[in-house]
């Protein structure tokens, strides 16, 4: 009897925390869509023609690059919200307040698409890539707080979540921290650069993600915690 | 044997409720992002360049303010919603109604944003201001009405749930309406003001939300009614 | 041990079907705002003034009325969906696909607010108000057709599931149909009473609904399938 | 206690995936809706009349035939999505980085749906039609990817799937390569008949789906992994 309540404990409390998150990464991702515009039939160059709707719609490209870069930088924060949530079990007020702040980041990610789809081919591309580069900055460090609200004195952390993992995890959140830093100031130096290194960066994550984790037990959502106390024995 | 049906008697059954909740609460908050837009390329003053696109975003502040202020508010409404589902383990037909209002008023609210952004600059402010401050004056009675079906006769609560929970939550959910009708009323005397208190309000709220919870057991989500019998002991 | 597989059999297998419905009743109901557009400040008849933005404001009313029926008709039909799941615990194909045929009628709703929003006060309004009614007519079609499926046989639905219920929820969804289809015949007669007829039909369901549930056992989500072997011993 | 770990290890890690999946879908196909614009009213030839509306909501036929060809084929995705998340019950990071790139392509739909929509009556109809099939086609490949990273060496599968489960669902993935593809190279012959197989496609499908599944244990989800066993003994 006196088991059950200590099960209860360390219980999962964040259910509805993560499914509301869930349904903000999952409206935001899907919105980006809205980036990528079909040419308005009238306005096409030269009446129209399966050439000249081909070549219009080639003239879209740079919303193509900047969908696929957004959607895979929202991919890969999802992935990295879901590790985190991994570890946590519980929630108090400043972690709720940070997890808001990361949403609200999040939300705002179809802004500076757009903006970077319109303006790179004139000449305020520079602008648009360093506010591009510049969100994922401050996304960074609004996932550096929340990592940092679920670990101090490791109140929040489950129970069986061992130092190496929080090191891990660390690590893990902070790599991209310089990198997007980096992009934000190359983008006044040559916007294609910046946006470039943005729509790598995420491919470069997911094979450290990927090369990080061992064959036979891989490191994903759910089997962390699980795994913590055997490779600890 | 006779103790599983009574197990199940106390067992949540709004999960989907919730679910349903969760999901338009997360498409609401991500709408409001439309309210930011990218300022047209052929419509810059001056030719494109990094200065006027610079300038035109800069002259975007009203819609900055008024994303972040309604992102804040309904990130606040989820929380007391989560809340006050956390001390309600069944839903009648009342209450699944009540639901259902907060639920549409929570999806109006982009509208009143988007007035804001567009009059704040304008001699109808006032009205705009007012309409967005008299906004979240409905959804705070919605509010308390939810929560008046919910613990009337406490047919719906969690038997777990002490009285004191209950009278701490009343109390919270009372707290906006004063400082909201205030900013309604405020609006027709000056608008910035209005929207001020509007802004800073979630502030107020998120930091009494905090303190009101002791170190060792914060105010949380899916804490209370677990903690509920043991201070009581 | 042979306890374990029939408790299996009885165990609900449409979590994620619920869950994806959910999700499309969520972001319909919530894409309805879009009705609500700000009037645009340089398009106001005699400037911008607070007595001008009011008039605009107040001549959207057909929008408002437009909006609430709408949004108060889907959150009916997804405690009618609710309803029917409450009952079902397994999917077959042929349920599947009625299930889908409901949801691509639920994602259609924003095309007919639109259309009588913009139509409402011309003199087309006849068409418009009929195919509003009409979708709605569609839509319980639709929902006869999902819950015949689901009852055929009973193989769908959960074993301690009583005639009484099957049949209150038959009467319940049929209720509907001879009134939408009234609604979408006085549409070319006046159009006006059409929309009344509309609008009113939910308030007219709520009330039903609340009525048909006995004060300590109210109808609700969660609790038919619980209170069902007990009202029969 | 040995046997609790080994039940964790079957035990559905996949939760948290599958929900934010769910959610892309879900906003994916509800966005189709954007698809029916209604007719402005000052735009209608030949003043606003019933017959007027009438006639413009006739022509808008294109975007029905599109909205309800994407609605269908999106809903087979997800059933199909549903059907791959039934037999596998841990992930690893190709097979994220694979369900990643599936959700990408799902979220595009609603660009060629646009796209068809707006030149299928002009001569550009072509080009447009064979980018509609020519995602499908991708698509299809991202499935096939999907599947093939849940099955190789059989790490992510739950223990109790069969190899005829595996076959027959690998069969049921690759089916719609070659018709697709089909698709797209006809498209340049005639559109409309490529259109017609994208829309035929699905209908023919979800009898596919529906034969193979004999009558007491229909092919459903949440079946498959209960039923497998039996049907070996």
């Amino acid at each position: 009897m006196s088991s059950e309540p200590r099960a209860g404990a360390v219980e999962k409390q964040t259910g509805r925390l993560e499914s509301f998150s869930d349904g903000v990464f999952a409206v935001a991702i899907t919105l980006l869509v809205f980036n990528l515009t079909v040419p308005v039939p009238r306005l096409l160059a030269g009446g129209i023609s399966v050439s000249t709707l081909g070549s219009a719609l080639f003239n879209l490209w740079p919303s193509y690059l900047t969908f696929v870069t957004s959607f895979a930088t929202i991919l890969i924060m999802w992935a990295s919200h879901h590790g985190i949530f991994k570890l946590v079990y519980k929630a108090d007020t400043p972690f709720l307040f940070a997890n808001g702040l990361l949403l609200l980041l999040v939300t705002v990610v179809p802004f500076p698409t757009s903006l970077v789809t319109q303006y790179l081919l004139t000449s305020a591309a520079p602008l648009a890539c360093a506010i591009y580069a510049g969100v994922f900055v401050v996304i960074n460090v609004a996932y550096n707080l929340l990592w940092w609200t679920a670990i101090r004195e490791r109140r929040l952390l489950h129970p069986a979540v061992t130092d190496r993992q929080v090191k891990r995890l660390t690590r893990h959140i902070l790599l991209g921290l310089p990198v997007y830093l980096l992009a934000t100031v190359l983008a006044f130096w040559n916007a294609y650069v910046s946006l470039g290194l943005c729509s790598c960066l995420w491919i470069f994550w997911a094979f450290t993600f990927y090369e990080r984790s061992p064959s036979p037990r891989p490191l994903t959502a759910g089997q962390e915690v699980e795994t913590a106390p055997e490779s600890d024995a």
